[in-house]
Protein backbone atom coordinates (compact mmCIF):
# COMPACT_ATOMS: atom_id res chain seq x y z
CA UNK A 1 0.00 0.00 0.00
CA UNK A 2 1.49 3.22 -1.24
CA UNK A 3 0.79 6.57 -0.30
CA UNK A 4 1.67 10.72 -1.02
CA UNK A 5 0.16 13.50 -0.17
CA UNK A 6 -0.42 16.26 -3.20
CA UNK A 7 -0.75 19.86 -1.95
CA UNK A 8 -2.39 22.40 -4.08
CA UNK A 9 -4.08 25.63 -3.68
CA UNK A 10 -7.71 26.19 -5.33
CA UNK A 11 -7.86 28.00 -7.77
CA UNK A 12 -10.16 31.08 -8.91
CA UNK A 13 -11.93 29.14 -12.15
CA UNK A 14 -12.21 26.32 -10.11
CA UNK A 15 -15.03 28.27 -8.08
CA UNK A 16 -18.32 28.69 -9.38
CA UNK A 17 -21.64 30.87 -8.55
CA UNK A 18 -22.21 28.43 -5.26
CA UNK A 19 -18.73 30.30 -4.14
CA UNK A 20 -17.70 27.29 -3.47
CA UNK A 21 -14.93 24.18 -5.33
CA UNK A 22 -17.48 22.78 -8.56
CA UNK A 23 -17.75 18.86 -8.01
CA UNK A 24 -16.41 18.37 -11.57
CA UNK A 25 -12.84 19.26 -10.44
CA UNK A 26 -12.71 17.34 -7.58
CA UNK A 27 -11.55 14.52 -10.25
CA UNK A 28 -8.54 16.82 -11.92
CA UNK A 29 -7.61 17.31 -8.34
CA UNK A 30 -7.19 13.41 -7.69
CA UNK A 31 -6.14 12.94 -11.68
CA UNK A 32 -3.40 15.41 -10.46
CA UNK A 33 -2.44 13.98 -7.38
CA UNK A 34 -2.64 9.52 -8.11
CA UNK A 35 0.25 10.88 -10.97
CA UNK A 36 2.06 12.95 -7.99
CA UNK A 37 2.19 9.63 -6.50
CA UNK A 38 3.78 7.55 -9.30
CA UNK A 39 5.85 10.42 -10.02
CA UNK A 40 7.13 9.73 -6.65
CA UNK A 41 7.84 6.04 -6.98
CA UNK A 42 9.79 7.32 -10.10
CA UNK A 43 7.27 6.73 -12.67
CA UNK A 44 5.61 9.66 -14.66
CA UNK A 45 2.69 8.88 -15.61
CA UNK A 46 3.92 10.19 -19.50
CA UNK A 47 6.33 7.09 -18.91
CA UNK A 48 3.61 4.63 -19.10
CA UNK A 49 2.07 6.22 -21.92
CA UNK A 50 5.81 6.31 -23.59
CA UNK A 51 5.38 2.42 -23.42
CA UNK A 52 2.04 2.49 -25.18
CA UNK A 53 -0.14 2.02 -22.61
CA UNK A 54 -2.73 4.45 -21.08
CA UNK A 55 -4.82 3.96 -17.85
CA UNK A 56 -8.09 5.39 -18.57
CA UNK A 57 -10.18 5.48 -15.34
CA UNK A 58 -13.37 3.12 -15.51
CA UNK A 59 -15.18 3.79 -11.92
CA UNK A 60 -15.20 6.37 -9.83
CA UNK A 61 -16.91 7.69 -6.57
CA UNK A 62 -17.16 11.16 -4.46
CA UNK A 63 -18.42 12.07 -1.34
CA UNK A 64 -18.81 15.39 -0.10
CA UNK A 65 -18.20 16.37 3.20
CA UNK A 66 -17.27 19.78 3.61
CA UNK A 67 -16.76 22.71 1.35
CA UNK A 68 -13.58 24.60 0.47
CA UNK A 69 -12.96 27.53 -1.11
CA UNK A 70 -10.48 30.45 -3.24
CA UNK A 71 -7.21 29.48 -2.45
CA UNK A 72 -7.50 27.28 0.56
CA UNK A 73 -4.39 25.05 0.86
CA UNK A 74 -5.56 21.57 0.50
CA UNK A 75 -3.68 18.30 0.57
CA UNK A 76 -4.50 14.75 -1.53
CA UNK A 77 -3.71 11.88 0.58
CA UNK A 78 -3.62 9.20 -2.06
CA UNK A 79 -3.27 5.57 -0.99
CA UNK A 80 -2.63 2.83 -4.43
CA UNK A 81 -4.88 -0.02 -2.69
CA UNK A 82 -4.17 -2.55 -5.67
CA UNK A 83 -2.75 -3.36 -8.92
CA UNK A 84 -4.20 -6.79 -10.06
CA UNK A 85 -4.89 -8.09 -13.53
CA UNK A 86 -5.45 -5.15 -15.97
CA UNK A 87 -6.62 -2.57 -13.22
CA UNK A 88 -5.45 -0.67 -10.19
CA UNK A 89 -6.84 1.09 -7.88
CA UNK A 90 -7.24 4.46 -6.02
CA UNK A 91 -8.29 6.09 -3.08
CA UNK A 92 -8.05 9.74 -1.74
CA UNK A 93 -9.39 11.78 0.94
CA UNK A 94 -8.85 15.55 0.84
CA UNK A 95 -8.19 17.67 3.87
CA UNK A 96 -7.84 21.56 4.67
CA UNK A 97 -5.38 23.10 6.68
CA UNK A 98 -7.13 22.01 9.66
CA UNK A 99 -7.60 18.56 8.81
CA UNK A 100 -10.94 18.50 8.44
CA UNK A 101 -12.00 16.36 5.39
CA UNK A 102 -13.64 17.82 2.72
CA UNK A 103 -13.95 14.92 0.32
CA UNK A 104 -13.18 11.67 -0.43
CA UNK A 105 -13.36 9.49 -3.28
CA UNK A 106 -12.47 6.21 -5.37
CA UNK A 107 -11.00 5.44 -8.77
CA UNK A 108 -10.32 2.30 -10.98
CA UNK A 109 -8.46 2.83 -13.89
CA UNK A 110 -8.08 -0.12 -16.94
CA UNK A 111 -4.50 -0.43 -18.51
CA UNK A 112 -5.56 0.00 -22.62
CA UNK A 113 -3.54 -0.15 -25.50
CA UNK A 114 -2.72 3.72 -26.77
CA UNK A 115 -3.60 2.42 -30.12
CA UNK A 116 -6.03 -0.54 -29.66
CA UNK A 117 -8.04 0.88 -26.40
CA UNK A 118 -7.78 -3.17 -25.74
CA UNK A 119 -7.30 -4.05 -21.80
CA UNK A 120 -3.63 -5.29 -21.26
CA UNK A 121 -1.32 -5.96 -18.34
CA UNK A 122 0.71 -3.05 -16.71
CA UNK A 123 3.91 -2.03 -17.82
CA UNK A 124 6.56 -4.06 -16.02
CA UNK A 125 8.51 -1.21 -15.33
CA UNK A 126 5.64 -0.21 -13.09
CA UNK A 127 4.80 -3.56 -11.11
CA UNK A 128 8.74 -3.86 -10.27
CA UNK A 129 8.71 0.19 -9.07
CA UNK A 130 5.43 -0.99 -6.92
CA UNK A 131 6.83 -3.77 -5.26
CA UNK A 132 10.58 -2.07 -4.92
CA UNK A 133 8.62 0.77 -3.28
CA UNK A 134 6.64 -1.52 -0.81
CA UNK A 135 9.34 -3.85 0.18
CA UNK A 136 11.76 -1.11 0.76
CA UNK A 137 8.72 0.52 2.99
CA UNK A 138 8.42 -3.01 4.63
CA UNK A 139 12.12 -3.41 5.68
CA UNK A 140 12.96 0.23 6.64
CA UNK B 1 -39.97 9.18 -11.57
CA UNK B 2 -39.67 11.81 -14.22
CA UNK B 3 -37.36 11.42 -17.01
CA UNK B 4 -36.41 13.80 -19.41
CA UNK B 5 -33.51 13.31 -22.40
CA UNK B 6 -31.03 16.23 -22.90
CA UNK B 7 -28.62 16.00 -26.58
CA UNK B 8 -25.48 17.69 -26.52
CA UNK B 9 -22.29 18.01 -28.63
CA UNK B 10 -18.79 16.89 -27.65
CA UNK B 11 -17.07 19.77 -27.32
CA UNK B 12 -13.38 20.31 -28.53
CA UNK B 13 -11.45 21.22 -25.15
CA UNK B 14 -13.77 18.13 -23.56
CA UNK B 15 -11.30 15.80 -25.43
CA UNK B 16 -7.85 15.31 -24.14
CA UNK B 17 -4.56 13.70 -25.59
CA UNK B 18 -6.00 10.34 -25.05
CA UNK B 19 -8.42 11.89 -28.38
CA UNK B 20 -11.91 11.05 -25.95
CA UNK B 21 -13.38 13.05 -23.37
CA UNK B 22 -11.51 13.09 -20.20
CA UNK B 23 -13.61 11.99 -17.52
CA UNK B 24 -14.30 15.40 -15.15
CA UNK B 25 -16.56 16.44 -18.02
CA UNK B 26 -19.38 14.10 -17.53
CA UNK B 27 -20.21 15.31 -14.04
CA UNK B 28 -20.76 18.88 -16.46
CA UNK B 29 -23.22 16.72 -18.38
CA UNK B 30 -25.09 15.48 -16.02
CA UNK B 31 -25.56 18.41 -14.06
CA UNK B 32 -26.65 20.66 -17.58
CA UNK B 33 -28.66 17.20 -17.90
CA UNK B 34 -30.95 17.50 -15.04
CA UNK B 35 -31.46 20.78 -14.70
CA UNK B 36 -32.70 20.45 -17.93
CA UNK B 37 -35.08 17.87 -16.84
CA UNK B 38 -36.47 20.86 -14.04
CA UNK B 39 -36.91 23.18 -16.79
CA UNK B 40 -38.74 20.82 -18.66
CA UNK B 41 -41.22 20.53 -15.57
CA UNK B 42 -41.21 24.78 -15.33
CA UNK B 43 -38.38 24.65 -13.07
CA UNK B 44 -34.98 26.20 -14.19
CA UNK B 45 -32.89 25.71 -11.66
CA UNK B 46 -31.90 29.47 -10.82
CA UNK B 47 -35.84 29.90 -9.86
CA UNK B 48 -34.79 27.66 -6.90
CA UNK B 49 -31.50 29.76 -5.85
CA UNK B 50 -33.65 32.67 -6.11
CA UNK B 51 -35.91 30.90 -3.70
CA UNK B 52 -32.58 31.46 -1.44
CA UNK B 53 -31.95 27.54 -1.40
CA UNK B 54 -28.94 25.79 -3.73
CA UNK B 55 -28.00 22.01 -4.74
CA UNK B 56 -24.53 20.95 -4.07
CA UNK B 57 -23.69 17.83 -4.65
CA UNK B 58 -23.13 15.28 -1.87
CA UNK B 59 -22.09 12.16 -3.77
CA UNK B 60 -21.87 11.22 -6.89
CA UNK B 61 -20.80 8.18 -9.23
CA UNK B 62 -19.64 7.13 -12.66
CA UNK B 63 -19.05 4.02 -13.99
CA UNK B 64 -17.13 4.46 -17.92
CA UNK B 65 -18.33 1.67 -20.13
CA UNK B 66 -17.40 2.83 -23.83
CA UNK B 67 -15.32 6.06 -24.93
CA UNK B 68 -17.17 8.73 -27.23
CA UNK B 69 -15.20 11.90 -28.75
CA UNK B 70 -15.00 15.31 -30.29
CA UNK B 71 -18.50 16.46 -31.95
CA UNK B 72 -20.03 12.85 -31.33
CA UNK B 73 -24.17 13.52 -30.79
CA UNK B 74 -24.57 12.54 -27.42
CA UNK B 75 -27.77 11.88 -25.15
CA UNK B 76 -28.34 11.89 -21.53
CA UNK B 77 -31.13 10.06 -20.05
CA UNK B 78 -31.87 11.70 -16.86
CA UNK B 79 -34.35 10.06 -14.16
CA UNK B 80 -35.67 12.14 -11.08
CA UNK B 81 -35.38 9.32 -9.10
CA UNK B 82 -36.87 10.43 -5.75
CA UNK B 83 -36.91 13.92 -3.51
CA UNK B 84 -37.15 13.12 0.16
CA UNK B 85 -36.32 15.35 3.29
CA UNK B 86 -33.58 17.06 2.25
CA UNK B 87 -31.95 15.40 -0.76
CA UNK B 88 -32.70 14.90 -4.27
CA UNK B 89 -31.39 11.60 -6.34
CA UNK B 90 -30.79 11.63 -10.23
CA UNK B 91 -29.54 8.86 -12.41
CA UNK B 92 -27.97 9.05 -15.58
CA UNK B 93 -27.84 6.98 -18.82
CA UNK B 94 -25.41 8.49 -21.59
CA UNK B 95 -25.51 6.94 -25.26
CA UNK B 96 -24.60 7.80 -28.59
CA UNK B 97 -26.53 8.03 -31.65
CA UNK B 98 -26.19 3.80 -32.01
CA UNK B 99 -27.92 4.14 -28.36
CA UNK B 100 -24.70 2.60 -27.44
CA UNK B 101 -24.18 3.32 -23.71
CA UNK B 102 -21.02 5.47 -22.67
CA UNK B 103 -21.21 6.34 -19.04
CA UNK B 104 -23.99 5.77 -16.15
CA UNK B 105 -24.02 7.74 -13.52
CA UNK B 106 -25.71 8.39 -10.09
CA UNK B 107 -25.98 11.78 -8.24
CA UNK B 108 -27.41 12.96 -4.69
CA UNK B 109 -27.81 16.15 -4.23
CA UNK B 110 -28.69 18.30 -0.87
CA UNK B 111 -30.79 21.51 -0.71
CA UNK B 112 -28.97 23.82 1.61
CA UNK B 113 -29.68 27.82 2.46
CA UNK B 114 -28.05 30.53 -0.10
CA UNK B 115 -26.20 31.90 2.88
CA UNK B 116 -25.69 29.81 5.69
CA UNK B 117 -25.04 26.45 3.70
CA UNK B 118 -27.26 24.56 6.34
CA UNK B 119 -29.58 21.54 5.07
CA UNK B 120 -33.14 22.70 3.99
CA UNK B 121 -36.64 21.14 2.72
CA UNK B 122 -36.76 21.72 -0.95
CA UNK B 123 -38.93 24.97 -1.97
CA UNK B 124 -42.63 24.26 -2.23
CA UNK B 125 -42.84 24.92 -5.86
CA UNK B 126 -40.32 22.50 -7.01
CA UNK B 127 -42.16 19.63 -5.01
CA UNK B 128 -45.11 20.78 -6.09
CA UNK B 129 -44.15 21.04 -10.06
CA UNK B 130 -42.59 17.23 -9.37
CA UNK B 131 -46.18 16.04 -8.11
CA UNK B 132 -48.19 17.59 -11.28
CA UNK B 133 -45.85 16.10 -13.30
CA UNK B 134 -45.74 12.54 -11.98
CA UNK B 135 -49.63 12.98 -11.45
CA UNK B 136 -50.29 14.47 -15.31
CA UNK B 137 -47.73 11.63 -16.27
CA UNK B 138 -50.10 8.75 -14.41
CA UNK B 139 -53.41 10.22 -15.61
CA UNK B 140 -52.59 10.81 -19.51
CA UNK C 1 -17.81 36.95 -45.30
CA UNK C 2 -19.59 34.28 -44.06
CA UNK C 3 -21.28 35.21 -40.83
CA UNK C 4 -23.05 32.66 -38.57
CA UNK C 5 -25.19 32.93 -34.86
CA UNK C 6 -24.52 30.46 -32.37
CA UNK C 7 -27.09 30.53 -29.47
CA UNK C 8 -26.48 28.65 -26.11
CA UNK C 9 -26.93 28.59 -22.11
CA UNK C 10 -24.50 29.57 -19.65
CA UNK C 11 -23.51 26.49 -18.00
CA UNK C 12 -23.09 26.53 -13.84
CA UNK C 13 -19.80 25.44 -14.38
CA UNK C 14 -18.39 28.60 -16.33
CA UNK C 15 -19.39 30.81 -13.53
CA UNK C 16 -16.54 31.63 -10.73
CA UNK C 17 -17.18 32.91 -7.50
CA UNK C 18 -17.75 36.82 -8.62
CA UNK C 19 -20.80 35.15 -9.67
CA UNK C 20 -20.19 35.88 -13.58
CA UNK C 21 -18.38 33.79 -16.12
CA UNK C 22 -14.88 32.90 -15.78
CA UNK C 23 -12.87 34.89 -18.67
CA UNK C 24 -11.11 31.36 -19.90
CA UNK C 25 -14.61 30.05 -20.81
CA UNK C 26 -15.14 32.90 -23.71
CA UNK C 27 -12.59 31.40 -25.70
CA UNK C 28 -14.52 27.96 -25.59
CA UNK C 29 -18.09 29.79 -26.95
CA UNK C 30 -16.30 31.21 -29.96
CA UNK C 31 -14.30 27.81 -30.66
CA UNK C 32 -18.19 25.97 -30.77
CA UNK C 33 -19.61 28.99 -32.51
CA UNK C 34 -16.57 29.40 -35.71
CA UNK C 35 -16.88 25.50 -35.88
CA UNK C 36 -21.10 26.05 -36.17
CA UNK C 37 -20.01 28.76 -38.92
CA UNK C 38 -18.22 25.82 -40.67
CA UNK C 39 -21.07 23.23 -39.91
CA UNK C 40 -23.58 25.21 -41.36
CA UNK C 41 -21.96 25.49 -44.99
CA UNK C 42 -21.20 22.37 -44.97
CA UNK C 43 -17.92 21.44 -43.72
CA UNK C 44 -18.10 20.02 -39.87
CA UNK C 45 -14.28 20.85 -38.38
CA UNK C 46 -13.78 16.89 -37.72
CA UNK C 47 -14.09 16.86 -41.44
CA UNK C 48 -10.70 18.64 -41.83
CA UNK C 49 -8.61 16.54 -39.46
CA UNK C 50 -9.99 13.81 -40.90
CA UNK C 51 -8.30 15.08 -43.74
CA UNK C 52 -5.33 15.04 -42.09
CA UNK C 53 -4.92 18.98 -41.08
CA UNK C 54 -5.86 20.81 -37.87
CA UNK C 55 -6.54 24.44 -37.00
CA UNK C 56 -4.65 25.55 -33.82
CA UNK C 57 -5.27 29.41 -32.80
CA UNK C 58 -1.75 31.40 -33.26
CA UNK C 59 -3.41 34.75 -31.14
CA UNK C 60 -6.69 35.82 -30.05
CA UNK C 61 -7.74 38.59 -28.21
CA UNK C 62 -11.11 39.79 -26.23
CA UNK C 63 -13.01 43.05 -25.35
CA UNK C 64 -14.96 42.15 -22.16
CA UNK C 65 -17.90 45.13 -22.12
CA UNK C 66 -20.72 43.46 -20.04
CA UNK C 67 -20.80 40.94 -18.10
CA UNK C 68 -23.27 38.02 -18.08
CA UNK C 69 -24.53 34.81 -15.94
CA UNK C 70 -25.90 31.69 -15.07
CA UNK C 71 -28.08 30.13 -17.60
CA UNK C 72 -28.50 33.27 -19.80
CA UNK C 73 -29.21 32.57 -23.38
CA UNK C 74 -26.22 34.18 -25.45
CA UNK C 75 -25.77 34.64 -28.77
CA UNK C 76 -22.26 34.71 -30.82
CA UNK C 77 -22.09 36.28 -34.20
CA UNK C 78 -18.72 34.54 -36.00
CA UNK C 79 -17.72 36.37 -38.77
CA UNK C 80 -15.34 34.47 -41.06
CA UNK C 81 -13.22 37.68 -42.12
CA UNK C 82 -10.45 35.97 -44.00
CA UNK C 83 -8.76 32.80 -45.29
CA UNK C 84 -5.69 33.47 -46.93
CA UNK C 85 -2.41 31.33 -47.05
CA UNK C 86 -2.21 29.01 -44.07
CA UNK C 87 -4.06 30.81 -41.84
CA UNK C 88 -8.06 32.05 -41.31
CA UNK C 89 -9.65 34.86 -39.38
CA UNK C 90 -12.82 35.28 -37.30
CA UNK C 91 -14.42 37.65 -35.55
CA UNK C 92 -17.24 37.16 -32.83
CA UNK C 93 -19.27 39.43 -31.04
CA UNK C 94 -21.53 38.05 -27.91
CA UNK C 95 -25.28 39.16 -27.30
CA UNK C 96 -27.36 38.64 -24.20
CA UNK C 97 -31.15 38.37 -25.05
CA UNK C 98 -31.51 42.12 -24.83
CA UNK C 99 -28.99 42.26 -27.94
CA UNK C 100 -26.32 43.93 -25.49
CA UNK C 101 -22.93 43.38 -26.46
CA UNK C 102 -21.29 40.95 -23.71
CA UNK C 103 -17.93 40.28 -25.33
CA UNK C 104 -16.46 41.00 -28.54
CA UNK C 105 -13.05 39.18 -30.11
CA UNK C 106 -10.85 37.87 -32.77
CA UNK C 107 -9.06 34.97 -33.53
CA UNK C 108 -6.13 33.84 -36.04
CA UNK C 109 -5.79 30.53 -36.65
CA UNK C 110 -3.19 27.90 -38.87
CA UNK C 111 -3.70 25.08 -40.95
CA UNK C 112 -0.98 22.67 -39.54
CA UNK C 113 -0.57 18.65 -40.75
CA UNK C 114 -1.66 16.71 -38.18
CA UNK C 115 1.28 14.71 -37.51
CA UNK C 116 4.32 17.44 -38.53
CA UNK C 117 2.47 20.51 -37.59
CA UNK C 118 4.03 22.00 -40.24
CA UNK C 119 1.85 25.01 -41.65
CA UNK C 120 0.50 24.41 -44.84
CA UNK C 121 -2.84 25.22 -47.38
CA UNK C 122 -6.48 24.58 -46.31
CA UNK C 123 -7.63 21.88 -47.40
CA UNK C 124 -9.23 21.86 -50.34
CA UNK C 125 -12.64 20.84 -49.87
CA UNK C 126 -13.17 23.59 -47.09
CA UNK C 127 -11.68 26.56 -49.46
CA UNK C 128 -14.34 25.28 -52.23
CA UNK C 129 -17.12 25.34 -49.79
CA UNK C 130 -16.47 29.05 -48.35
CA UNK C 131 -16.44 30.54 -51.79
CA UNK C 132 -19.42 28.82 -53.38
CA UNK C 133 -21.16 29.74 -50.23
CA UNK C 134 -20.07 33.35 -50.58
CA UNK C 135 -21.21 32.92 -54.36
CA UNK C 136 -24.74 31.82 -53.61
CA UNK C 137 -25.23 34.27 -50.76
CA UNK C 138 -23.80 37.40 -53.36
CA UNK C 139 -26.24 36.12 -56.14
CA UNK C 140 -29.78 35.50 -54.48
CA UNK D 1 7.96 47.20 -12.93
CA UNK D 2 7.34 44.42 -10.36
CA UNK D 3 8.11 40.64 -12.18
CA UNK D 4 7.36 37.20 -10.75
CA UNK D 5 7.95 33.63 -11.97
CA UNK D 6 5.46 31.37 -11.14
CA UNK D 7 6.18 27.39 -12.36
CA UNK D 8 3.77 24.68 -12.71
CA UNK D 9 3.34 21.58 -14.87
CA UNK D 10 0.46 20.94 -17.54
CA UNK D 11 -1.76 18.78 -16.01
CA UNK D 12 -4.13 16.08 -18.19
CA UNK D 13 -7.63 17.81 -18.70
CA UNK D 14 -5.67 21.05 -20.15
CA UNK D 15 -4.64 18.85 -22.94
CA UNK D 16 -7.18 18.28 -25.94
CA UNK D 17 -6.93 15.79 -28.87
CA UNK D 18 -4.12 17.94 -30.76
CA UNK D 19 -1.96 16.18 -28.10
CA UNK D 20 -1.16 19.86 -26.39
CA UNK D 21 -2.39 22.52 -24.47
CA UNK D 22 -5.79 23.99 -25.19
CA UNK D 23 -6.20 27.32 -25.75
CA UNK D 24 -8.59 28.51 -23.48
CA UNK D 25 -5.83 27.45 -20.70
CA UNK D 26 -3.40 29.68 -20.57
CA UNK D 27 -5.96 32.25 -19.54
CA UNK D 28 -6.05 30.37 -16.43
CA UNK D 29 -1.91 29.74 -16.33
CA UNK D 30 -1.85 33.88 -16.20
CA UNK D 31 -4.34 34.67 -13.48
CA UNK D 32 -2.38 32.07 -11.35
CA UNK D 33 0.81 33.61 -11.90
CA UNK D 34 -0.63 37.19 -11.75
CA UNK D 35 -1.98 36.47 -8.39
CA UNK D 36 1.48 34.55 -7.17
CA UNK D 37 2.96 37.61 -7.88
CA UNK D 38 0.72 39.84 -5.54
CA UNK D 39 1.15 37.09 -3.22
CA UNK D 40 5.12 37.17 -3.01
CA UNK D 41 4.54 41.48 -2.51
CA UNK D 42 2.04 39.93 0.44
CA UNK D 43 -1.32 40.59 -0.77
CA UNK D 44 -2.89 37.76 -1.86
CA UNK D 45 -5.55 38.03 -4.15
CA UNK D 46 -8.51 37.26 -1.65
CA UNK D 47 -7.51 39.94 0.68
CA UNK D 48 -8.72 42.29 -2.13
CA UNK D 49 -12.01 40.94 -2.65
CA UNK D 50 -12.16 40.66 1.40
CA UNK D 51 -11.42 44.29 0.74
CA UNK D 52 -14.55 44.41 -1.50
CA UNK D 53 -13.24 45.05 -4.67
CA UNK D 54 -12.75 42.52 -7.57
CA UNK D 55 -10.46 42.53 -10.33
CA UNK D 56 -12.50 41.31 -13.18
CA UNK D 57 -10.52 41.07 -16.63
CA UNK D 58 -11.62 43.50 -19.12
CA UNK D 59 -9.07 42.84 -21.70
CA UNK D 60 -6.65 39.53 -22.98
CA UNK D 61 -4.34 39.33 -26.24
CA UNK D 62 -2.33 36.07 -26.80
CA UNK D 63 0.07 35.34 -28.90
CA UNK D 64 0.62 31.31 -29.54
CA UNK D 65 4.46 30.64 -30.17
CA UNK D 66 5.33 26.96 -30.15
CA UNK D 67 2.96 24.36 -28.55
CA UNK D 68 3.42 22.56 -25.24
CA UNK D 69 2.67 19.02 -23.97
CA UNK D 70 1.27 17.50 -20.75
CA UNK D 71 3.36 17.04 -17.52
CA UNK D 72 6.09 19.85 -19.11
CA UNK D 73 7.11 21.96 -16.18
CA UNK D 74 6.46 25.67 -17.56
CA UNK D 75 7.13 29.20 -16.16
CA UNK D 76 5.20 32.16 -16.34
CA UNK D 77 6.97 35.35 -16.16
CA UNK D 78 4.67 38.01 -14.92
CA UNK D 79 5.36 41.36 -15.13
CA UNK D 80 2.69 44.03 -13.34
CA UNK D 81 3.52 46.96 -16.06
CA UNK D 82 0.65 49.34 -14.69
CA UNK D 83 -1.58 50.60 -12.26
CA UNK D 84 -3.86 53.69 -12.58
CA UNK D 85 -7.23 54.95 -12.06
CA UNK D 86 -9.07 52.28 -11.60
CA UNK D 87 -7.06 49.67 -13.68
CA UNK D 88 -4.10 47.20 -13.61
CA UNK D 89 -1.88 45.74 -16.36
CA UNK D 90 0.35 42.65 -16.38
CA UNK D 91 2.39 41.04 -19.53
CA UNK D 92 2.94 37.22 -19.41
CA UNK D 93 5.79 34.99 -21.11
CA UNK D 94 5.41 31.40 -20.42
CA UNK D 95 8.84 29.79 -21.22
CA UNK D 96 9.53 25.75 -20.88
CA UNK D 97 12.23 24.04 -19.44
CA UNK D 98 14.24 24.92 -22.75
CA UNK D 99 13.64 28.95 -22.24
CA UNK D 100 11.68 28.39 -25.56
CA UNK D 101 8.94 31.06 -25.37
CA UNK D 102 5.75 28.78 -25.85
CA UNK D 103 3.14 32.20 -25.53
CA UNK D 104 2.72 35.68 -24.80
CA UNK D 105 -0.14 37.51 -23.64
CA UNK D 106 -1.42 40.91 -22.07
CA UNK D 107 -4.37 41.12 -19.61
CA UNK D 108 -5.96 44.45 -18.32
CA UNK D 109 -8.22 44.20 -15.32
CA UNK D 110 -10.37 46.74 -13.51
CA UNK D 111 -10.94 47.48 -9.94
CA UNK D 112 -14.84 47.03 -9.10
CA UNK D 113 -17.09 46.97 -6.16
CA UNK D 114 -18.07 43.47 -5.29
CA UNK D 115 -21.60 44.41 -4.68
CA UNK D 116 -22.25 47.10 -7.49
CA UNK D 117 -19.75 46.22 -10.04
CA UNK D 118 -19.08 49.87 -10.17
CA UNK D 119 -15.47 51.12 -11.43
CA UNK D 120 -13.38 51.89 -8.21
CA UNK D 121 -9.76 52.51 -7.01
CA UNK D 122 -7.55 49.87 -5.81
CA UNK D 123 -7.66 49.62 -2.39
CA UNK D 124 -4.86 51.53 -0.75
CA UNK D 125 -3.37 48.72 1.13
CA UNK D 126 -2.19 47.08 -2.89
CA UNK D 127 -0.67 50.69 -3.81
CA UNK D 128 1.02 50.93 -0.98
CA UNK D 129 2.78 47.17 -0.91
CA UNK D 130 3.32 48.06 -4.94
CA UNK D 131 4.92 51.25 -4.25
CA UNK D 132 7.15 49.93 -1.16
CA UNK D 133 8.56 46.73 -3.40
CA UNK D 134 9.17 48.78 -6.16
CA UNK D 135 11.18 51.26 -3.87
CA UNK D 136 12.69 48.86 -1.87
CA UNK D 137 13.77 47.49 -5.37
CA UNK D 138 15.45 50.70 -6.25
CA UNK D 139 17.38 51.06 -3.41
CA UNK D 140 18.92 47.53 -3.47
Amino acid sequence: MITYEYKFRVAYPDTDKMGTVHHSNYAKYYERARWELLRNIGIPYQTIEDAGIMCPVISMKFKFVKTTKYDELLTVKTTLKAIKGVRIWFTYRLQNEKDELINEAETELAFVGLNNWKPCVPPPFLVKAIEKYQHDSTTK
